[in-house]
């Protein structure tokens, strides 16, 4: 069994930290394939409640599940002269089915404009059929080189939208609301604040007209893209043909966006939140938010706690509580497990507390500990866990606000900017060259171009051109 | 728009109704890609309900979600000889990643079992890491040279339990729970009676010590097998070298069950209750239960109707129905049109409604009319929800009974097959060489050993050999 023990502190190695909760935490594992993971049972918990919640959201607001095929023609993928140069090289492809070399090679979907746009042809063709509003949860692969669990690998799932509307302004008024779907989805389920904002030219998707990103910062000061939204004007509809009879009889390329989040999330999740002692998770995401742990000498207390155990959680969902009634583990032990492990309520319950009537709720987030009579015990670990989610929210909003700086020389940039943090400065980021520039001075880059930031003007920080607005720029995972 | 007129007629061509339900009620598509499809919102939608059911009675029985690898190594396919020979054949290939050859080709799991039970290995260690009960939700892979849309398709989606044991007894009783948590699916849910049994020995999975199935019975009198349950004895930890220390401190190989459903059931929910309007779809699964067809003339009567509409609807769940007020179309196209799309229940509101205050409600089931009053309007449709949920089992149960035959001669036998339905027979399943016979002779094969048939005794109607129970013969999807 895992032990808290084993977990390297981040002060010494944030990055081995990092993979030490993953894997200690039971949240994945590596795979026999390089780049690939397995997500175990831990992890997967997260994942199913990041898409429950997800998935009511994109119903919310109108859209449809389908599934489209994982297998793309290559040729498929450079019908966009643009989506073709950013994927291509990432590509797993297939070159034999069913025993014989295939007459044309397939990729695996790193993203599925292509295969999409290539039937919303067939579904497409009169502005009466407009909007179409459709997700799919899928996997995808990107051969990536430098791997690390969630954050990065080769396979990943996702969720993708991919929508197709009239007018170049419905598909920027969807672009923006899904990024925004995705900036309360972080905020209030995931209990992380971002900043929320545009990619610049250079760092836009491959094909995109305008790219949205939310941008979060995790606890070693590096960004993290943890959700984007693009939208696609007609260059897929141009690439696929696909065109409309508007109600002036007129025909019409197809407007798009496509939109996406990843299991990624489980890695920004992770490094937001956690601590020494192990995983803590946010509860609206947690797969298990109340432990029980029962304690006992003698066997006649061990039947009097575990009676009073099953009396007060007879009524609660079976989802909502465990209680470990493991024989070879001590309550020390327990208690180290299910803190790595990130549960957001420990309930302690010895012989004392039957006779008293009351449990003991220690929190994960602050470690505090509370004496709670039995009377209705459930809302008051309801009301408990909405207090540790605010808290950890709160936590990490403050961390970012105290972690974001105004900088305005490039010296001082230069000189902070490895100690992490958002920073806000002037950056002439029309032109493609201070991109460059910045990225191989201090391998950093322009997160957004911030929707809710202040008019300013100033000049850029590398060539002093003037500027009218501040750009947020980190190093990022 | 699709209107059911263009659906072929079940007597005059089985097989292209079929094809045409699908593609006209919009469940599904062609891909670009041969053998693929795409799973349009309509189909999707049930598969959301199936998913979420059969998660749900998963849940119940102690299982857990995680996730594994889509890429294997061919290699792993070779660790278990039966495995191997089984699929192999069927592998999509992948050999180029980040645009390079790979050292060592990849497959697309075709089904899970190796890549699974490799990393079992790492988890597994004592008796105390045992049962370990997980599933799987995932796309899978097999080459097809003759696809039908749902029901064999080169790619399809899937789920698929893997479960480790300590004992064969176990793994047993594992296998058993998890064929009657299928069947009990099949019939509570989808409506869809099935015979359970146990597959004979050249018809069971590739690799498994026994495969235990539910095989229905499509219109055309054609077996279709929904769902398979197999007992792996210690094959899979053999070849991947999976042992763990039993209480009684001896190391010991795992004992493996895996377990399967797949978008197929689609197929098989068309097959089973569909008719020449279009798709019959049981309320449980159904994506819309109820539509509103308003009925106007004047654009006075319009407002009267939809006002009302939507004031008999206000306290629903916005999934539980739909007002359709397109008014490019006429109530009589959309009647057809609902028709066709298989929602259980139609409801439809004319300013004569409005005044007496009642709705017509229409049963996609049986096309009876009856008219209800507003009150307590949700309750009863509620219950002739359940009504035709029932009827629909009552009707497909008196279906199988009836094409249910028991026949002793095979020349009796050769005549009947092609006629279709179940045929319970004396068989010698034992040698390989008589259902080879009966595989070349009639296209048919024995789909099952069924589990709750009376004892009998008799002759294998080819051989002549006694056999001590009848097995289920059928030609099949």
């Amino acid at each position: 069994m895992s032990s808290n023990k084993g977990i390297t502190k981040r002060s010494e190695d944030y990055s081995q930290w990092y993979i030490d909760i993953v894997l200690k935490a039971e949240l994945a594992d590596y795979s026999p394939v390089k780049g690939c993971m397995v997500i175990r049972p831990n992890g997967y918990g997260i994942w199913e409640n990041i898409q429950k919640h997800l998935d009511r959201m994109f119903k919310e607001t109108g859209h449809v599940n389908a599934y489209f095929p994982m297998l793309i023609p290559e040729s498929f993928l450079k019908k966009e002269a643009e989506h073709v140069e950013g994927f291509a090289p990432e590509c797993a492809v297939v070159t034999h089915g069913g025993g014989k070399p295939l007459e044309e090679p397939l990729v695996i979907r790193p993203t599925s404009e292509t295969i999409i746009w290539a039937t919303y042809k067939n579904w497409i063709s009169s502005y009466r059929d407009l909007p179409l509003l459709i997700n799919q949860w899928a996997n995808v692969c990107r051969w990536e080189m430098r791997t690390r669990l969630f954050l990065r690998t080769t396979e990943f799932l996702w969720q993708e939208g991919h929508t197709a509307h009239a007018t170049f302004e419905e598909a920027e008024e969807e672009a923006l609301r899904m990024i925004r779907v995705y900036q309360k989805f972080a905020e209030e389920y995931m209990a992380m604040p971002v900043i929320v904002g545009k990619k610049t030219d250079s760092e836009k998707f491959a094909g995109a007209v305008h790219t949205y990103t939310i941008e979060a910062l995790m606890q070693d000061g590096k960004a993290l893209q943890a959700g984007t939204s693009h939208n696609l004007g007609q260059n897929f509809a141009k690439a696929f043909d696909v065109k409309f009879q508007d109600r002036d009889m007129e025909l019409k390329y197809v407007y798009a966006t496509s939109w996406g989040v990843s299991t990624r999330l489980i890695g920004a999740l992770i490094m937001t939140h956690s601590d020494d002692k192990g995983l803590i998770l946010p509860p609206k995401l947690a797969p298990l938010p109340v432990v029980i742990v029962p304690i006992w000498h003698t066997l006649e207390e061990e039947k009097q706690v575990l009676e009073f155990a099953k009396k007060i959680t007879e009524s609660w969902d079976k989802l909502f509580y465990k209680i470990d009634d493991r024989d070879q583990y001590k309550p020390g032990f327990k208690f180290n497990d299910w803190e790595l492990k990130g549960v957001p309520i420990r309930l302690e319950i010895g012989p004392r507390d039957v006779k008293s009537n009351s449990v003991i709720a220690v929190r994960r987030d602050t470690g505090e500990k509370i004496t709670l009579s039995t009377d209705n015990l459930k809302e008051k670990l309801d009301k408990l866990l909405e207090d540790i989610q605010n808290n950890l929210f709160k936590i990490a909003k403050e961390r970012l606000e105290q972690n974001t700086f105004t900088v305005d020389s490039y010296d001082e940039y230069k000189q902070r900017i490895e100690q992490g943090g958002f920073f806000r400065v002037f950056l002439d980021y029309t032109n493609p060259e201070v991109e460059k520039i910045l990225k191989e001075e201090t391998k950093s880059t322009v997160r957004c171009i911030p929707f809710d930031a202040p008019e300013e003007e100033g000049p850029c920080m590398i060539t002093g051109k003037t500027c009218k607005h501040r750009v947020i720029c980190a190093q990022a995972y």
